[in-house]
């Protein structure tokens, strides 16, 4: 039998994952158990929502247990299939596995990608992905964006904003993103279309706001919190919308992140926020994926991947998430694409 | 010509109303003018919203200018008519009106009220007032309210919150309301029918509601903000919904109130949060009233008034809203109903 490199939780981080916390263990695979699938693993999803995966804080879904494998989004290549429909060759979607190099998964678990002409094998973790489709849902769902309102992303160049702001292009929306460098928001107005783009390192975020969003902001896809948000939320319409997505600036503290000292704002503007998570839409993604899938093949929606060589890179790739450093869909290349 | 009496605003308090900052002018009555009525008040509606209109906060319809009269619901009687449709005697309700004895009004502007055998004028301001409204829209509407479930409502022994209780026990929900005395809280559990009242005065409201919502918390109707919130907010079910009513914990303070500490609980219990004000839903007004007309002839709600005496003593009532002394719907009687 080949050997499995498995990422396991040693403890939970404090603050920024640390050395230490994962360790990544070398172990004989077992022979595949009957209706299962052996993945090979291609492709590993980095997104936020690892590192609330790795606290103990109440969330959405239960933490990773110490001593277990961490927990990701993957995509692989059948090795082994004791399932029928599903053969030896196949590049599936695992969705949740874990952060090893060979994932054992029951073969009803998976879901085999068809290739795309034009279209690389990551578009499955961008917008045809969990990070498209959270983009998807939680703008036209939530966001319910109409022709001519003013709608705001932070995180804007993040695998979910860069897509929102390119929805919201496409119903005709004034969009407008907050990135944290001048190069992701030249990328956002050049390349992916955004009106306009704020570097909130180098800008104040509320007046920049006031010149961007002269009619104010209708919807606020937020992902960051804090106090980006304070600024949006300031400067919001009456009934707007508020897809609460994340709050990434809070994921490492130590301590729960207050909400918006502006709160009151919510009421007197008659705002709709409502928290949601891409889970809760699985039974619509036919729908997200054919709208997707349309507008990649119009061209109307551009992407970058932002790839990381190598499992052993995995939770120290996980920082750039956090610190601004990736555009685009963060994932880690495992093994090579058949 | 007959002099009136209005309370003018003179100066925005600074944190408690005081002394000072509302003048009442006496002044000589102009000739009513055509197409409006001249109407007697009969009773002032104390509302926490006549705080925010005091205040240049941004809030949702404009603050009551220096030097105007001061503005608030009112229910009166036409002493004097130049508009077709409206006689002398009418009893009316001139929705927003200044604190004064006496209002010229277009006629257009007022509702006139059926006497309805059994009921008193008062509950005008109260279950099929705005109040009433307000519980019963942001209840239905937003809160969406499903048999078995849960719904915890602050301030719960006020106009609003003691309305919400009972629609949401006609509605079949278990029904836990915090308020701020013995006295309130055994009204609401002997009189309103609540399952459960928590004093949070002499209470620690999170184990309170730990032990009287054990499946957790569906509907927050939130009427009060800050820590109150907070504990309410910390055990909130996946897909709860929290109809946003009003923050008047932080109505008197002079910075904004901060929102709550455990803010990421909304995204990570996909609640839905809607702020909103009674006026966005004028137009199902008749819808509201039918209903709680229906329940109150029923029996199947209860209401209170707290009525105070004489309009020179508006102003220093509205303090009885904020400090937690009134019981029901706070009202002042300005002049004899006929």
């Amino acid at each position: 039998m080949a050997d499995n490199q498995t990422w396991i939780l040693r403890q939970r981080p404090e603050g920024d994952v640390k050395e230490g916390d994962l360790e990544l263990v070398t172990a004989t695979l077992e022979p595949l158990a009957e209706g299962h699938l052996r993945v090979r693993t291609i492709y590993l999803s980095l997104d936020p929502t690892n590192r609330i995966w790795m606290s103990d804080m109440d969330a959405y879904m239960p933490p990773v247990a110490i001593g277990e494998g961490m927990r990701g989004g993957s995509i692989g290549v059948v090795e082994e299939s004791n399932f029928d429909g599903v053969d030896v060759g196949a590049v599936v979607n695992v969705g949740l596995a874990h952060w090893a190099r060979y994932n054992d998964v029951p073969g009803e678990m998976v879901t085999v990608l068809p290739p795309i002409p034009g279209l690389p094998l990551t578009a499955f973790m961008g917008p045809l992905g969990a990070t498209g489709m959270t983009a998807y849902f939680g703008l036209m769902d939530i966001g319910k964006p109409r022709a001519g309102e003013t709608l705001v992303v932070s995180a804007a160049a993040g695998a979910v904003g860069s897509m929102v702001g390119q929805i919201g292009k496409i119903q005709g929306c004034q969009v407008v993103g907050i990135a944290g460098s001048d190069d992701k928001c030249r990328w956002l107005t050049e390349t992916a279309g955004f009106d306009a783009a704020i570097n909130y390192r180098s800008e104040n975020v509320g007046e920049a706001l006031d010149r961007h969003c002269p009619d104010g902001i209708d919807i606020n896809f937020e992902n960051v919190g804090g106090e980006i948000m304070d600024a949006v939320i300031a400067r919001l319409n009456d009934f707007s919308r508020m897809p609460l997505c994340g709050l990434i600036s809070g994921y490492n503290d130590t301590e729960p992140t207050p909400g918006p000292y502006n709160f009151a704002n919510l009421l007197m503007r008659r705002t709709l926020l409502k928290g949601f998570i891409i889970l809760d839409y699985l039974d619509r993604f036919s729908e997200g994926m054919e709208a997707m899938a349309g507008w990649l093949m119009a061209g109307k929606i551009r992407f970058e991947t932002d790839i990381v060589d190598g499992l052993e890179n995995a939770p120290g790739s996980l920082e750039r998430l956090f610190t601004g450093k990736n555009l685009g869909k963060l994932v880690v290349k495992v093994s090579e694409e058949p």
